[in-house]
């Protein structure tokens, strides 16, 4: 049995616990928050503390903060030479402070408070400085994913970065669908098979084959069409820049 | 029982056969296209021809043709005074000859060759000039889908241009993750996970609400070091356009 510590109660340490309390090889034997007010989501079963002097012993601490507090919170432990870990796409390992031992257990998807998430597909990205700790990042990474990779802090940052494309900025792309259709009183709801469909078509095809539409077609009357639906919208740049970059992609 | 005749042989009468077929109250009689090859997909079991003069008695036609060819491909038709449809979200109804009843048809999603649709959920989007060719197109949206909606051509048009932002543009950021993941040889498939989850998330959240990561957070740091890591990329500019977009989105 795995015992860990969670440090932290947001979005990823609240998913991470349902995760660990849902498999019976690990346990979260306690819950750490500077504010009480996060650790009301909390069952009660679960023991939760304000206190760094409170936290108890385990095979492992997962720091589940935002990116800039990680660092200063490390240094703020009052034990070392345990295994640390966060769980941060764009933060590096060394950010954790000497004194313990560093490790990753970055979990790449998407997490809502309100959504819940079925981990088992979930790559999750692991990393250590000990081959010891890797052992142990892979068990435990095993018992919540099927896919439990080793990545280097190089190559979780490019990752990272990918992901603001196809999340935050495919997200955005649905912002715009949504704000293009609420002009003339059309329901976003129209889209929504559509994103869908998109989303899984990469299943089986690579994006390159995916891609459909006027700018792959260089399909110049419609994107003319279009420009003019967007003249006196926000949005009309980031068109002409997208459908450019398609049309670059697609005749080289 | 509505009979119709296909006027074309690509994905979208491809589909609209195979959904047609699976209709008891719905036949194709026919399919029409100008070449033979591409009339080799669809079975023996129906009558297929080349020759405009050997279209059929029925009641509607589909013209699921390119855009560019519809207008001149429905000047060249035989008969007048039948309803004529076509299947374009981009193209007007006054695109179709004068000499047969007007209709659009418009199937808002993304077809592809070897990708099986669901037509249920799909937004079917009429357009007719005449009350009884509405009536027709409504009875005939409903045997294949439970979304039928009266959509004018201008609403189409903006409904087309949405659909370009949430399919085709949000398709080519998985191209770009696809990218940058293959110049540290990672994976594609470390994204996919987030990238369907990303797209359920519209089913319950709205775009706004969803959207997540360092532009909204306006987190500099990250920000800073994205670009860094994009310094030598062709979609630098893209990253900066989006970042500044969302950030103006989400500061108003």
């Amino acid at each position: 049995m795995i015992t860990t510590v969670l440090l932290g109660a947001g979005n990823v340490a609240t998913h991470l616990y349902k995760a660990f309390e849902a498999s019976s090889q690990v346990t979260v034997i306690q819950v750490y928050n500077r504010s009480e007010k996060a650790l009301e989501s909390f069952p009660s079963s679960i023991e939760k503390t304000t206190s760094l002097t409170h936290i108890k012993e385990a095979d492992l601490y997962i720091i589940a903060l935002v990116d800039d507090a990680i660092s200063s919170f490390s240094e703020s432990l009052p034990f070392s030479n345990k295994l640390v870990v966060h769980t941060s796409g764009s933060v590096a390992m060394e950010a954790i402070s000497d004194k313990n031992r560093k490790g990753i257990f970055y979990p790449l998807q998407t997490f809502s408070k309100n959504s819940d998430v079925d981990f088992s597909e979930i790559p999750i990205c692991i990393e250590a400085e000990k081959i010891e700790d890797m052992v142990l990042l892979t068990k435990l990474g095993r018992t919540i994913s099927t896919k439990v990779q080793e990545i280097s802090s190089k190559e979780r940052a490019q990752l990272h970065l990918s992901a603001v494309f196809v999340n935050n900025f495919s997200n955005f792309m649905y912002q715009i669908g949504s704000d293009l259709l609420s002009k003339k009183s059309l329901s976003f709801d129209l889209l929504k098979p559509l994103i869908k469909e998109t989303a899984n078509k990469i299943e089986t095809l690579t994006p390159s084959e995916a891609q459909t539409g006027p700018a792959k077609r260089n399909d110049v009357k419609t994107i003319e069409n279009h420009l003019h639906l967007l003249k006196d919208s926000p949005y009309k740049g980031l068109y002409e820049e997208l459908t450019k970059a398609i049309r670059d992609k697609h005749t080289n």
